[in-house]
């Protein structure tokens, strides 16, 4: 093996095996694998008393049915006509219901501690509520598609990013795990939000509130906090965080949950490639932040901010780069 | 739920569902839904018509057996010798004819308002003209390897840039997907890059124009736009950006469509993580961008950019970050 | 076509097609493509002698079972229950270790030149080894896990870290390569970080070594490179590089392979979004680094690093952007 001599040091603690059978040797790594899950805290809880965890290939396929009777024709079987289109929408919600119920209900089971006989009447009524909304969605997320359409000069026409754009699927994603979020679900919203940022690089938490006419424009690597507030017609780019900056401590030195923390970026506010922004601080109205950028302060509306100058150096003053 | 007081407040608009039957009550959300639908301009007539729409799975699987037949033995099937691969690139070719006639039909289809007989004879044109475009990529990519292989000091071989490299796969799949584009196919190019951006983090535009010799490393988060042109030996670090820094508008305030608004990056340069680089500029042959520069003008050739000096400080003398 | 005019011209080299049979065009270009093959100097050997390439899909289903010997009930089947459980692990690890010393045996004869028949005991070895790590591979892990709990406001529970968060997956295939590379297993361990990588962003070099509660916090575009070394209780943000600079060239112009290449982080540092780090510096103990910042020396203890002030501009006094 060429590479050995540069090999970092084993990590300390490394035991070899002992010369035993295959058979010993398999048993003993058994051994020590079952007895460090029971002596877990709580995490292992979970799985020891039958109460199954949500599933998220069933999640996933929950979110991919949504998407089809959102958009038909778009996603999913694209046989559709004006005449089987109620039908196929109506047994693909009527599936999801079931489905969904079912995942929201191991959702609250997950995040309850006791009192489980209440999470199946809890997960009936935030179902109901869930697709009530759903043709508010729609309306929404029809305002973003129309955004991306004529915020970027590349597309040809609304379906083009429908079809193909991961900012449009990171939000619809993101606009169906809010509601689920808004409604208390555990969990739920989260797997729907992960697997979108598996998929597209865009990480939105479910917990954000974002307006109408929303744009992302290729999206890799934007992060969007739990806490933020964003406006209408807003665009961001690929990279940009709209994250937390530090966060207090409580008595023992674990962060406090739930502070707001994250920015208020107002309407008509145009945020470029790799910005870093942190912090509860709001991004005045109409402004406009360049890309690369690190900022951690409130600016007034029509604010145009930029990185400071870059430096032009000469190959023969340094050591490269 | 421990978590419901710290949560942002419902959007505007939330209407409870009232108390009905179940089926009552999904029966309201269809019909919503589909009014929705219908009160769409133009998005959704594409699938009531009966014209499928181009099919993503189809497409990829389409992209997957062209690595197969540019790459025997590292993807697909590792059962290769030397007397069945005249069989074997035979007969997947002889699929992929077939599957991407089809696919590309639909996206004449897609893209066309009428004269759809028309759309037949150009998928079948198309589709020969790229075919015989595939030993002119083979040899375009074997260029792109090596360049791997050669710029990073943790390749091993050849072989494993092709088995491993983000970076290799999304140029196999820009390469693949630029023959495409420069024969006027509409929607399936997008598709294709689309798909190695979902995969790669790395979105390359199926028009921008590359030479030979091109690698990108780790390669999440780049984006190289529509009308960037790219020399030869290019090597790109992830989350650089070749972007647009603006466009014109039309009189109705849309983006004018097609203009040139990407950079041009000359050969033998090197970018490094995270610069943005965006407009219609020109890096001179030979400079080297340093890491985290938002840069909006052209240099000449041989330049040095780096950041502005960052500033050190006290931890005594702020708020924290 | 709307968008003909626009598009950039055809790569020189484009030959169109005689007007010839279909089966004759497909016949000559799969000539070309197999002569292409042939000419090749070493890659395609591999294929052609009848020794399998590794499976990445029979890598990454072993990783997904040792996901659920690790952390059962988290991943893969949900209904454990204390009874079943060393049932399951047992037969598991059983699976895992038939499947792993296949693809062990692959990845040894894939860099094997000659002495092919040393390759099976090689494996044999090298999985016995790694199965005896897993024990402390899993207590490493238990101490990520609770530091992306403690280290995000947003985290509800360990639960949800383990379930949810990608940095989390990220680091867990990490320190299983990280195991193999130490055993000198080629190209499996990069398989393994890879696949991590596509389904997170976050690419970390089986060869770096990280300490304990290592926690990445959203991740996308993370690159940790080969050569790093990172102490305890690091954290570090999305779009993080921990790169190399440079790297000396041999007589013949290729990087020098091996090479102490990428940064030292000591312990406690934290480090925010989008910053690069390159080459071999030390960022003491106790540091931050802001957001943003390029930074290509070395920081002592406690330092407090941010990016230079931006720059707040006039709308009047520019061209845009």
């Amino acid at each position: 093996m060429k590479n050995v001599e540069t090999r970092n040091p084993r990590p300390s603690g490394n035991t070899l095996p002992p010369a035993a059978s295959e058979e010993g040797q398999l048993a003993s790594v058994v051994a020590a694998l079952c007895e460090a899950v029971g002596g877990l805290k709580r995490p292992m809880d979970r799985c020891l008393d039958r109460q199954p965890l949500p599933s998220r290939d069933a999640v996933v396929n929950i979110v991919e049915a949504l998407r089809t009777v959102l958009f038909p024709g778009y996603f999913g079987t694209a046989e559709l006509t004006a005449d089987n289109m109620t039908f196929h929408v109506g047994s693909t919600l009527d599936w999801i219901r079931r489905g969904l119920r079912e995942q929201i209900k191991r959702g609250f089971c997950f995040a309850c501690d006791d009192h489980r006989e209440e999470c199946d009447g809890r997960a009936e009524s935030a179902t109901r509520q869930f697709l009530a909304r759903l043709p508010a969605v729609r309306e929404l997320l029809a305002t973003d598609v129309q955004a991306a359409y004529e915020g970027d000069p590349a597309a040809t026409s609304p379906d083009e990013a429908i079809f193909c754009y991961p900012g449009v699927l990171a939000v619809i994603s993101y606009r169906l795990a809010h509601e689920l979020y808004a409604l208390g679900v555990p969990l739920i919203p989260r797997i729907i939000t992960e697997h979108a940022h598996s998929i597209t690089g865009i990480d939105i938490h479910p917990g954000a509130v974002i307006g109408e006419s929303f744009f992302i424009d290729h999206g890799t690597g934007v992060v969007i906090g739990e806490t933020c507030i964003i406006g209408k017609r807003v665009r961001l780019y690929q990279g940009v965080t709209l994250g937390a900056k530090s966060f207090p401590l409580d008595a023992n030195g674990k962060p406090i949950k739930g502070i707001k923390r994250h920015p208020i970026v107002e309407d008509d506010v145009i945020i470029y490639s790799e910005a870093s922004i942190l912090g509860r601080v709001t991004i005045g109205r109409g402004s406009v932040i360049g890309g690369n950028v690190w900022l951690t302060r409130s600016v007034p509306p029509d604010s145009f901010i930029t990185q400071a100058q870059a430096r032009q150096n000469l190959f023969e003053s340094g050591d490269g780069i």
